[in-house]
């Protein structure tokens, strides 16, 4: 039966826009602070942000079983830590109130007053406080330019590859919200022909288009979790720039992983996008290329989800040029494996993790998820709309990735991560 | 000048065994339950831990600001976002209250019974919470050791090692106090000569001898620590056992290093020395073999610490076995170098951040910090008292690693962090 607030044949009394990333269907959450420099949690309906703090107070989600002060939080992590019956609870309410039908709050002017903010009336924050932050390297597509460039193009996939959903851990502290400039970091590098390393700006910024699933608390140290009980542990998603300094990677990297070259920064889109509201848009996840570990095989539903993704390079002053199209849909290795396989361990997983998919890129050179791959290590550079071109990302330049699903007339997206890169930090 | 509460000449009227690793010159800070129940931060003098949250409540930091709760709590963030000038402070008042020509509290008995507890009568908890834990690989004995086995004898360190502390984002969620046991974790590896990988438990869990370090707020996104400054945001070190799965490792670490063959555990001691405490027993760093880059370079005070570090293996319903003597002086790169390296990108660090050592094995065979070393990949077993062998780390036993420096006849130490191995976790 399909989800109440999924119901694609409800409108909302408010306005929402043809192509809107927000119809009544969608109602993510989010972290906002207001006009009033009030810090709460809120959803989305077309431009409209909706304050659940207030909504709360005034007696909308009466009859749900939520403490007084579950959206008047900096975080998601406690709501998200509810659970399941509560998060569908909670979006079925907004979904009535909201809908067309329903004059409650729609004729009291006063509460409308209260819960209803312009977009240009609030500032999106961090939606989770991220106890820790993995990020996958899923893509087959990915894996194998990647490999193709940096080692054997005869063997570009690593042996372990289509055998483990291969992941590693990030850095919490540098993951910032859609809107927040990062800049060009410093480093170490080993020039071309080089025996001693240099320092400076990386000379190679690159973004990684990605998706990062938020978890609830799943599981408690020793405990794997099932694969096809992984789901039940999935909040939802947001859009990921896994920014990356290539230069600093290439030397440091071996043989621990990505260090400096990623933990400057990591930007994410602010609204999470539920499970439930992507639920009419799942598709069978790539058939697998090796059979897998039985504690990878997914049964029933189907694991993956059909989300179309776009990346934009702006210069400053400049227009936007769409460089990248993709689809997550086109990840090896799902987000139930990527689940399943971090806990088999008996890794713990809490409320507010965030887990990155990996860089995801199509099969066409059009759909490639990082300028390493799209100008091919900068040797076929992408010509801008302004007569410049990009081998990698330049200063001042805004990266701007989007995300959205639709099916049978309905569109359910996520908005966007922009981030603009500054220069070098100086010291004031 | 030396600090007040290192003071070698003062004593406590609180009782401390000759070899206590807690007289009144060490002063850790650490969290733990009380008798009622009742989490609190404490110090601990001898056998005695000393609740400071109780102590502050009886006025005895009259003229610190401090606010109210800053010891009620469950982690001691925020007393580290106060800074060394507090953390001084409330050192001094200590050594103060504590020392034996103070009466004011010694002979205070309702006092003493509100503030004193027996040990047996606390229960540790992880002194903080972490938001990020970052491994280093900064003994140049380990990485030799383990690249003249894995790689090339003749190129055991690779390129990079002497020019970058390298190092790698671990898993905070799965970092525990001392006496917390640990399951053996499952997951794929590829047999000798497999070409496919099998599931099972790991046969080769290892301990990794390490120490690491614990941060206050130091940068904001962008803006890299200087080396010569990097000491101001070291709150206290503790020991840290970095549990590995080698067999996970070897499949699943290329080319994005450890993952689950690390975060299945992490276990620390649970008093934090400060770095304060530790001034005594400064030494030279090792000479640099090659140039090191200038953001890496120190000046002014010695940068390492004479702590001696022992490993001990304890099976089952018998006696421990010390199979490692080393020291943290030997690592190649110090504290200083690993935290001016890890925000030199940028990367923000926060109060309660984890950063541990990576294994330190010295110049000797006896001074090896992990199995993996101790018996050359199992190669030379060690003899237990039992009469039984060690080639890892065997189901029930218990590894117990300790710390202490020690000099003109005062002693300061860590305790211990000492884990047991369970079984594979199997689900009630």
């Amino acid at each position: 039966m399909p989800l109440s607030a999924n119901n694609p044949d409800r409108t909302s009394w408010l306005h929402v826009d043809k192509n809107s990333d927000f119809p009544i269907q969608n109602i993510p959450f989010g972290v906002f602070l207001t006009r009033d420099d009030i810090i709460t949690i809120g959803t989305r309906i077309g431009d409209t942000a909706i304050d659940l703090g207030a909504l709360h107070q005034l007696g909308y989600f009466d009859g749900i079983p939520l403490t007084d002060d579950i959206f008047l939080q900096d975080s998601l992590n406690d709501f998200i830590a509810d659970g399941r019956k509560t998060w569908r609870a909670v979006r079925d309410r907004i979904a009535e109130v909201f809908d067309s039908n329903n004059d409650t709050l729609k004729h009291n002017k006063s509460h409308k007053e209260i819960v209803l903010f312009r977009l240009d009336e609030i500032e999106m924050q961090l939606p989770v406080q991220i106890g820790d932050y993995t990020d996958f390297y899923s893509s087959m597509e990915h894996a194998t330019n990647v490999g193709t460039m940096f080692r054997d193009p005869d063997n570009a996939l690593l042996p372990n590859w289509l055998h483990i959903p291969v992941g590693y851990h990030g850095r919490s502290s540098s993951v910032i919200p859609s809107g927040i400039p990062v800049h060009r970091p410093q480093g170490q590098t080993l020039p071309n022909g080089a025996t001693e390393p240099v320092f400076g700006p990386s000379k190679l910024v690159d973004f990684e288009l990605e998706m990062a699933f938020i978890t609830t608390d799943a599981n408690d140290l020793g405990e794997p979790i099932p694969v096809d009980e992984a789901e039940e542990y999935i909040f939802g998603l947001v859009l990921l720039n896994d920014w990356s300094a290539r230069d600093i990677q290439k030397w440091e990297y071996v043989p621990l992983g990505p260090f400096l070259a990623k933990n400057f920064a990591t930007s994410i889109s602010p609204w999470i996008v539920t499970l439930d509201a992507l639920e009419p848009y799942r598709v069978e996840s790539p058939k697998p290329v090796k059979p897998q570990l039985p504690y990878l095989k997914t049964t029933g539903k189907k694991k993956s989800f059909d989300i179309n993704l776009e990346v934009s390079i702006q210069p400053e002053g400049s227009k936007e040029n769409m460089v990248c199209k993709s689809n997550f849909k086109y990840m090896y290795w799902n987000i139930s494996q990527q689940l399943a396989h971090h806990t088999i361990n008996g890794c713990p997983v809490n409320s507010g993790d965030l887990m990155g998919s990996g860089t995801i890129s199509g099969p066409t050179p059009d759909s490639y998820g990082s300028m390493l791959e799209l100008t091919w290590r900068g040797e076929n550079p992408i010509k801008l709309k302004d007569g410049t071109e990009r081998k990698f990302i330049n200063d001042n330049d805004t990266v701007i990735m989007r995300g959205y699903c639709e099916k049978d007339g309905t569109r359910i997206g996520f908005g966007e991560v922009s981030t603009k890169l500054l220069p070098v930090f100086k010291k004031k």
